[in-house]
């Protein structure tokens, strides 16, 4: 069992709706030290990938995404939900994302000038349950004519279709901890090498 | 000048409305090198402070919290602007924040066991101009009974009051870059130490 899998064990809270609260280390109050551990697992699974920019989406894929980033000495960009002011009169790649969680869509947006077809991007994120924000952010990519060099996941929800989906794809995808079935008393865990 | 003076007067751009736009490298597209620099500098100027928790609000405070909570071997916690469903339940400590970009309020919010009296708080944002998001930031601390080692900010527009106000409460507020006039085609920062 890894850092990640065995704080989720000790600290993590299952709540109905087949949400797993890990809002005391991961994403509200963070543990550095183990998003540090993640920017180097990270680094260590993606390897050499030839990562230009590392790439996430507001606010708290951005922990995990400047600890790797930091690792690979590459820049971050972080994608919006659109709302700003600030950013109406410029050229934007936009998608649009489903939220289950807050039951809702968002369109999602990056500065056109931050991506092209000169990077490889490593996309990170925190959660992967159906795979919806990591849709947007690859079509993203796609508009940018950017290569991607693999996604990056702190948790995946493997009993939801998101990861399944995506490595049908192709695409190099690693989650650090792969919950297989989760309820009140015990999480369960994929087994990774 | 310091690296983030420098990096404002070489790639920042002043827009009407006394907007500076920093998003190819502070709040958007995120350098990490200068990010890290960032962080050193707030450790530096705070010194043996005796932070516990490094205090942000999302999104765009996250990255130079990520990088001063790195530097300290601190928790960060990130405060987050009420929406989540997933926080409902939860016990909360609250603040209004008006937002004079985008012309409206919004409420920020902590889960109330992230933040306690024991804690002494180093609050980090990106921007400081009328001192709104500080001002919610430190009514959260007042709530939580905690002390505030002090309050670090990347950019300070110092032609507005947020900078004079905080400092008046007798606060150490350090920010990187102090812009005392801008204009089309001059920026002018306040000279520090």
């Amino acid at each position: 069992m890894n850092k990640l899998e065995e704080r989720i064990l000790s600290d993590g809270r299952v709540l109905p709706g087949e949400i797993l609260k890990v809002d005391n280390f991961l994403n509200h109050q963070i543990d550095i030290s183990l998003m540090e551990w993640i920017g180097e697992e990270f680094k260590r699974r993606f390897g050499d990938c030839g990562v230009t920019k590392v790439l996430t989406l507001e606010a708290s894929g951005i922990p995990p995404a400047v600890l790797t980033a930091y690792k690979y000495n590459v820049p971050l960009v972080f994608a919006k939900k659109a709302k700003s002011g600030n950013l109406g009169d410029q050229d934007l790649y936009r998608a649009v994302v489903k939220s289950y969680t807050y039951g809702n869509e968002f369109t999602v947006t990056v500065v056109k000038k931050y991506l092209s077809a000169e990077d490889t991007v490593l996309i990170i994120d925190d959660f992967l349950a159906k795979g919806e924000a990591c849709s947007g952010l690859l079509e993203i990519c796609r508009q940018a004519g950017a290569k991607v060099a693999g996604i990056g996941i702190c948790i995946e929800k493997g009993f939801q279709p998101g990861g399944q989906k995506l490595r049908e794809t192709g695409l190099q995808v690693e989650s650090l901890a792969i919950i297989d079935s989760m309820t009140d008393d015990s999480i369960t865990f994929r087994a990774q090498d």
